[in-house]
C-alpha cells in the first residue's frame, strides 16, 4: 500500500496511473504536481488526484512514492527541484521512453544514481495527451520495463514492480542500453517514419489534393504522427544514438527495396512483402 | 439498372461491389468468374453472386457490365481471354490501383483502348482479402477515381459512375498519370514503408524479443504490412516509376531528419514534428 503517491506531470500517463492505482485501492492519497494550475485543477475535478501543489519541493514532501511523468527534456529540472526534499523512505521512479538519458540526468543532479531511484518505462499510450484523455485501463496487460542499476535498492525495485502490477501491467527488468535499443526499433523509428511521411507529403505542391484521396491505410499508418511533438523531440534527443542507427539501418533496407522497384524485380519484391506479412501476422497472433 | 453484371475476380473488392449493388437493387443478375472453383462456390453460398463460370469467355457472355477485380499483373491475361467475347452493348471497367499499366495492357490486347473501357479505382479496402472478408458497406462514402481517356465513350463513363454511386461511393474523374502520382504518395509509399519496416526489424538478431515489446503504435503503423503480397508486388511493378520517385523523395527527407537527430537539433525536430502533426490533424478533420 502506498500512503502518499506524488505524480509529477498529471497528463495521459501520470493521470492514468493515478486512476488505476486508486481503482485498485493501492494508494491512500494522490498529490499532483506540475506547472499548469488549470490542468491540475481539472485533474482534481476529474477525481484523478486529491490535491496538488505547483511547488515540487512541497508536492513531494512526505510522499513514500514519487512518479515523474514529464517529457524527457524536463526530467533533470524536476530532479533538481526535488533534490533534498524527499522523505527518508521514498521510492522514486519515472516513465521516460528512453532510459539512458534519464539515468545520466539523475547522475548529474544527485552526484550518483540514488539507490531509491528505479528507472521505468510503461509501454502504453495513445496519440492523445492531457489528463482529460487518461483512463484507468491504459496499463491493463501492457508491458512495463524497469531498468534498475547495480546500485539500486532491490526493495525499491520491488515496490515499483508492485505499483505497476497493481495498475494491471506485466513488468520486466532489463538493462537500460538494451531497453533503449529495443524501443528505438519498435517505437521510436515508427514514430519518426510517420512524422517524416506526413511532413514530406504536406510539403508537396498538391498536398491538399493528396490528403483528399488518402484512405484508411494512410489514416492508421500516420496515427502516431498526431502524437505530442515536444515529447517526441525529447525522445529523439534523449535516445539519439540508438535512433540514428535504426534510421540508417532502415534507409539501407528501403534503398534495397527501391532497387527492386527500379529493376522491376517482382521476385525480390514478393519475397520482401511475403516475409514482412508473415512477421506481422506472427506479431498479431501474440497480441 | 444493370441486367447482367459479371465480376471477374470475386475477392474483397469484387465481392463487396456485388454485395453493395445487390443491396441497392442496382443489378438483376451477378455472374462471378475466376480460376478458383472453391472460392466461387463460397461466393455463391454467401449470396454474393448468382452463378459462376471459370471460363472467362463464357462468363462475360451477354453481360452489359463487366468489372475486372484481379491483381494488376493478371489484367492483361483477362483482357486477352475476354477479347471478342463481349456483348455489343457492354461496358468494361477495372479496379486496379495503378491506371497507366492497365491502360497499356488494354492497348496491347485490343490494339487501341476500346471506347467501352472505363479505367477505374475505388480507394477502399482493408488488409484482409478474399470473398469471406467482403461486405456491402466497403464503398460507403469512399472515393472512386475514374480515368477515362479522350477516346472513351462518355455514356460508358456515365454508366460506371452510376455503378459506383449506387454502391455508395463519391466518384471523381482524373487524368491517369495524375492518379498514379497521387496514389504513389498516399497509398503505395506508406505500404512500401510498412512492409520495409517489418521486414527490416524481422531480420535483426533479437527480432522475437523486439516484437514482444511492440505496442499499439506499432500495430497500427504496420497494419497495411498484412496486405496481400502479390497485389502489392503487382502495384510496385505497375506503378514503378511514380513509386520510385516517391521513395527517393522520402529518403531525402528522412536523411534530413536523421541529420537533425545526429546534430541533436531540437529546434528542427520540433519544427518537423509540429508541422506533421498539424497536417495529420487537418487530414483527420476532413475524414
Amino acid at each position: 500500500m502506498i500512503e502518499r503517491l506524488c505524480i509529477i506531470g498529471v497528463g495521459l500517463i501520470g493521470g492514468s496511473l493515478a486512476r488505476a492505482l486508486r481503482e485498485a485501492g493501492a494508494c491512500q492519497e494522490v498529490v499532483g504536481a506540475g506547472r499548469n494550475t488549470g490542468n491540475l485543477q481539472t485533474a482534481v475535478g476529474l477525481g484523478v488526484i486529491d490535491r496538488y501543489d505547483t511547488d515540487l519541493a512541497q508536492a513531494v514532501s512526505g510522499a513514500d512514492m514519487v512518479v515523474v511523468c514529464v517529457p524527457l527534456g524536463a526530467m533533470e529540472g524536476v530532479f533538481s527541484a526535488i533534490k533534498g526534499q524527499l522523505a527518508e523512505h521514498v521510492v522514486l521512479t519515472d516513465v521516460g521512453s528512453a532510459k539512458g538519458s534519464v539515468i545520466e540526468a539523475a547522475q548529474r543532479v544527485f552526484g550518483s544514481v540514488p539507490e531509491f531511484f528505479v528507472p521505468g518505462h510503461p509501454i502504453a499510450g495513445t496519440e492523445q495527451s492531457g489528463v482529460e484523455a487518461s483512463f484507468s485501463g491504459l496499463y491493463k496487460d501492457r508491458r512495463v520495463i524497469l531498468t534498475p542499476l547495480p546500485e539500486t535498492d532491490a526493495h525499491a525495485t520491488d515496490r515499483v514492480r508492485d505499483l505497476w502490477e497493481a495498475a494491471g501491467a506485466r513488468v520486466t527488468d532489463m538493462d537500460p542500453i538494451h531497453h533503449d535499443a529495443i524501443l528505438a526499433a519498435t517505437s521510436h523509428l515508427p514514430h519518426v517514419l510517420a512524422y517524416a511521411l506526413v511532413d514530406s507529403l504536406s510539403r508537396l505542391d498538391d498536398s491538399d489534393e493528396l490528403f483528399e484521396y488518402a484512405a484508411g491505410g494512410f489514416r492508421d499508418f500516420t496515427r502516431i504522427a498526431s502524437s505530442d511533438p515536444v515529447m517526441w523531440r525529447d525522445i529523439c534527443l534523449g535516445n539519439g544514438d540508438a535512433i540514428q542507427l535504426m534510421i540508417e539501418h532502415f534507409i539501407r533496407d528501403l534503398q534495397g527495396l527501391n532497387h527492386a522497384v527500379q529493376d522491376r524485380d517482382g521476385q525480390q519484391l514478393l519475397k520482401i512483402f511475403t516475409s514482412a506479412k508473415a512477421a506481422r501476422d506472427r506479431f498479431m497472433e501474440k497480441q
